[in-house]
């Protein structure tokens, strides 16, 4: 689906960053540089568009050709990089000079538990990390500011809810559900109570930048996915975030067999040498993630090709 | 070196475009597909920019890819394409339903004659082909208008004149020599008498779109490699571009020698089966160019590696 922007929304979206920037920590006398392509995925020219007209300077270096960013972005005291996560490690590897911030896309980096201190690690302790959350249909949704305390909603121009995915009822703030967002302000295309099949959580609560509602642990999954174990709603990706953590590879085989009409629900994951966790605290993490006790956890040396969850279970039984 | 431009810059180069894309025939309504890149090189930004502020639509399509710049080409209507001309003649052979107007960039054009009617053949006889003329340190520079009577310099941004580029005085109209380009309006980096290296002439006709100054034919070689033969400049681009019309390859090498005082000029040419040019219109069309007498034309299969031109005169002699 085309997704269409009038000039006036441009302005806006651009104008609603600004506030974002600011709270970032980014000034006029920034210069930045940007590693996104020009493309459908319309993160270069977005991120370009809102620096040039905040003011800031902006250097379009677009993506890949690694030696010759980190040359550019040393050679012109960059101290603001647009990059996703994996390749702001890569330029770090490569010798780049300390920036001051990084904003952060196109893959999943608040989420994931412990990346933005190996990035730190790599990049710089006082480094501020700036994650967003976008999708083509509504650009920009959420970014973190300088104080990281969760993603704001950008709610001058998009406003979210979080619904129950089955019943399609609002659930309260701190519930984990279906975002559902609604444009304010666009002309072109505005999204009215559009469910976004991401899952997330949102809570309200004033941050120093001005803002009020955050997504703390940014996106946990899709909402398609969800089955039902033991009358609770298990989403099988929040699996491979935990698994993810606990520094083990994030192939896994979810089965739920159900035994005298109760269900058992075995975890089967890629056994990576020197890579083994701890049984007992990966079972406590996954535990507190789903609420859900997994009655089996086994290394395998390699996982079969095969779907990531196996729903054994007979169909009537199931729906119960 | 980096290339500054200010935020009234931008603005300014954009406003500058709007006249040319008026007398290219874009209106509002057309919807415009940009198939450069997000880099360095910014004529994808450049693009993006003026079509945008124009007020028509445009679909960052973004390079590569041919098979889906075809469909989104095709499914949205486009009417308006900008690429370099291998990458239209590309788009065209895969299957690109008719567009209106070819903004084209990155090669060269108008100084290879016959280029744009190939073009015509494979997109259409009544496409409009715009050719422009930019470097990093100037953009824009000139353009065509859909009256295609040469590039018109955008002479309320730059200032065009040509010199001599052995004694830098100033040449009159139609005479061949180097372009050199002052800015009217730049903030950041005006340039002065900007000495480009790039051969052209420029004519002075008013044009039915409200232009006066045209580079008839382009760019026509740089002033780099100029060479004295027989009292007469010479620069060995010109013959690329020549041999080029005539249909064989553009591998030659240029042999100038002295005999009795004399200069000889020698031309070799990569045979190419089948396209070997008729060695009187060849001769001709030298002549024509560069007002010199090619005393001998020859053939050969393959050109060992070397020097486009090999100089084998006695210094002294050479610079009587």
């Amino acid at each position: 689906m085309p997704i269409f922007h009038t000039a006036g929304d441009l302005e806006c979206m651009h104008q609603v960053c600004h506030r974002s920037l600011e709270a970032a920590g980014v000034t006029r006398n920034d210069i930045c540089a940007v590693t996104f392509g020009y493309h459908l995925f319309i993160a270069g020219l977005f991120y370009q568009g809102q620096l040039e007209t905040y003011g800031a300077k902006v250097i379009p270096v677009g993506p890949g050709e690694t030696d010759r960013a980190v040359d550019i972005i040393n050679r012109h005291g960059v101290t603001v990089l647009v990059a996703n996560p994996s390749f702001a490690l890569k330029l770090g590897s490569s010798g780049m000079n300390r920036i001051k911030i990084l904003f952060a896309g196109g893959e999943p980096l608040t989420s994931v538990s412990g990346y933005k201190d190996r990035i730190r690690q790599a990049l710089g302790r006082d480094l501020v990390i700036i994650d967003s959350y976008s999708m083509s249909e509504c650009i920009p949704i959420a970014r973190n500011c300088a104080m990281e305390t969760g993603l704001h909603i950008m709610d001058e121009f998009v406003y979210a809810e979080i619904i129950d995915p089955e019943t399609g009822k609002n659930l309260e703030n701190g519930r984990m559900g279906e975002l559902v967002l609604t444009h304010i302000k666009k002309e072109a295309q505005p999204l009215l109570r559009y469910r976004t099949g991401d899952l997330a959580e949102l809570v309200e609560t004033p941050c120093n930048c001005g803002r009020h509602v955050t997504m703390p642990r940014g996106i946990s999954g899709r909402t398609g996915e969800m089955l039902k174990v033991k009358g609770v709603k298990l989403y099988p990706s929040q699996i491979k975030t935990i698994i993810n953590e606990h520094g083990t590879g994030t192939g896994f085989r979810l089965t739920i067999r159900s035994e005298k009409g109760v269900d058992r629900l075995i975890l089967t994951l890629e056994d990576i040498p020197g890579a083994r966790p701890k049984l007992k605290n990966l079972r406590h993490a996954l535990r507190k993630a789903t609420l859900l006790n997994f009655d089996e956890i086994a290394f395998r040396g390699h996982l079969e090709e095969g779907p990531m969850v196996s729903d054994e279970r007979d169909v009537l039984s199931s729906t119960l």
